[in-house]
């Protein structure tokens, strides 16, 4: 792979803004966005952050992402919210939503929020972390595009559906788990294919529903909706365990879509120029009504340094708990961060073509 | 295999709950600890059904199990509960603390409840169908005895830890996940062990934290205490996801564990002859609190109807959604159960040991 490009976190961010408001998106929603997706570059997900930023610009020329929308509570208890999205800017909808599921939980115990009509918010780990820096437990999930193919299919009818649940611990800063519930992404069949190297079986199957080494067929099947797609958490059928991925998968429809009366499975992104109508779930609890926060931090801590310490397996040089990697990637990228030089070149053609100032490099 | 046994349920469920009344255990007691043993050999979950019967009268008989616990609420809000579990039978823990969330629910919204100083408590799933019945979603977690290794490991820390997760639908009884963290339970390499069948690569690890093949080499490990276990879901490493996998093993020890301030990972089942300390998360849930019962009833039908339509790969006659294999087996079994030679021969050595009348053959 070509080297990558080094910029400043600062300068990308108003960059992003810049651009966003340039399509009318409100300042306050434009650095939201911004936010979110700089996390992601920063956490180490490059696949969600500035490389996204070309397809919200699109959708929003295109009358797909609304840049002023009416978000709207369809309704409301002391514990839970529905939202309707109105069809604006994924990030916007969810950080707004999470704001409320945080003021309910410190209010009163906790709050769920389903979430409809909205589009893609970017790293689900955002929302979650919204939670913790307050010292609250955080849920956060979303569905998707089709691209996972159900144990025993051959096409793609659910999303990689990403679950993220953070729990503050105390010298830690959280257990902090935030995956994907398929085997491997998207983005990581994209990387073997640019090293020419073949793919792992539990990764992806063909258009007859069989396991495929070849990374640039699966994309090219999934750019031509021909069949095959991402397998589920465990890979092919359930001798690996692939049905509890799909499982999973098809769990978080059920809590972002199904629960919010939106969309789900092959009716996110069902219509081509329509909406995406991609929904969510968010929560934010207080661990006082359980055994009460100190307790909890001390033992995630505890926990955490109990999982670090087993011996490792041959060859092995560290043991990660879930987030670990992630923060230290955030403390690591806190004012620079790297980006693949075609996703460099995206960007500054947006600028080109939005007349938007490009100075971000180091 | 040899040919199973086929014995008459109402016979087989007066015989468990006689036999845990000669240990002290109360009428109603052995009554909700049959129903939850019964309900896992319905279900064909014949690892978690009355082949445990022995473990449990062992665990009385040597005073690790209390017959008659002291079930204490530690702390309680609207809308939680923490409870120990006086180190009771955890069937009974599970159960009665099920009954006070759906309670709460219905009164209210919503009831999340984490519980300590219980003991191994079945299928995690009895739980969740118990708020299904109501027309409640039901969640059940419990952490368990470690024999599953972190990624990067050698050693088993954490258990197969099981997540249920149901909501309700409308033709259809529920969509209904319940699965282990791990890729295979230690019943399936017991299976592999007498069928002197190799077992897959992401099933477990030896003692250096490398996949094995060979399943009684595990399984003698295991035993020993001298290394190596089951895999989490996706198997060895990272390739696979099995960090996913582990994470969230480990989330559900958090869950159950660290909420409660009970014992996590190494600390279950840690003392040899103590308590075994094993905990549980449970939940019940309103969903009017969400888009409203009906609605979603009718889109948990929906979405059901698309997974199962997805056209099929080669060679494959159906795809299955989360529960319907259980559901179908729980009315196959309605009134005769199958059980293994072995679980039946072990059955009449506890009728012949407690006194009790043993005519459960069909």
């Amino acid at each position: 792979m070509s080297a990558q490009v080094r910029v400043k976190v600062d300068r990308l961010h108003q960059f992003v803004m810049k651009v966003l408001q340039t399509l009318d998106v409100p300042v306050a929603d434009a650095r939201i966005t911004a936010d979110v997706l700089l996390s992601a570059d920063r956490r180490g997900i490059q696949s969600h952050g500035v490389a996204r930023l070309k397809r919200y610009v699109d959708g929003i020329q295109k009358g797909i992402i609304r840049p002023q929308p009416e978000i709207r509570t369809v309704r409301e208890t002391p514990v839970s919210l529905v939202i309707d999205g109105g069809g604006g800017l994924g990030q916007v909808i969810a950080y707004r939503t999470m704001q409320r599921c945080i003021a309910k939980a410190k209010d009163g115990y906790l709050c769920l929020a389903t979430i409809r009509n909205s589009n893609h918010f970017g790293i689900a780990g955002f929302y979650a972390l919204m939670a913790l820096a307050e010292d609250l437990m955080g849920i956060s999930m979303t569905n998707s595009a089709p691209m996972v193919v159900p144990t025993f299919a051959r096409d793609a009818v659910i999303g990689t559906n990403p679950i993220a649940v953070g729990v503050p611990g105390k010298e830690e800063k959280a257990f902090f788990l935030d995956m994907a519930t398929s085997t491997a992404t998207r983005g990581k069949l994209e990387d073997y294919a640019r090293k020419e190297a073949p793919i792992p079986e539990s990764w992806a199957c063909n258009e007859e529903g069989r396991p495929e080494k070849r990374a640039p067929h699966v994309l090219q099947n999934m750019l031509d909706r021909v069949g095959g797609g991402l397998f589920p958490l465990g890979g092919d059928g359930e001798l690996g365990g692939g049905h509890k991925g799909y499982g999973l998968s098809a769990l978080v429809d059920v809590f972002s879509g199904v629960l919010s009366g939106g969309a789900v499975g092959l009716d996110v992104y069902g219509k081509k120029g329509q909406p995406a109508e991609v929904c969510h779930f968010l929560g934010a609890i207080d661990p006082e009504i359980f055994i009460g926060r100190e307790e909890i931090q001390n033992k995630i801590d505890y926990f955490m340094e109990m999982l670090r310490g087993a011996p490792r397996a041959g060859g092995q040089k560290r043991i990660f708990v879930a987030g670990e990697k992630e923060f230290e990637a955030e403390e690591r990228n806190r004012e620079v961060v790297p980006l693949q030089p075609k996703v460099y070149d995206n960007l500054s053609r947006i600028a080109r073509e939005s007349g938007t100032e490009f100075n971000i490099r180091v």
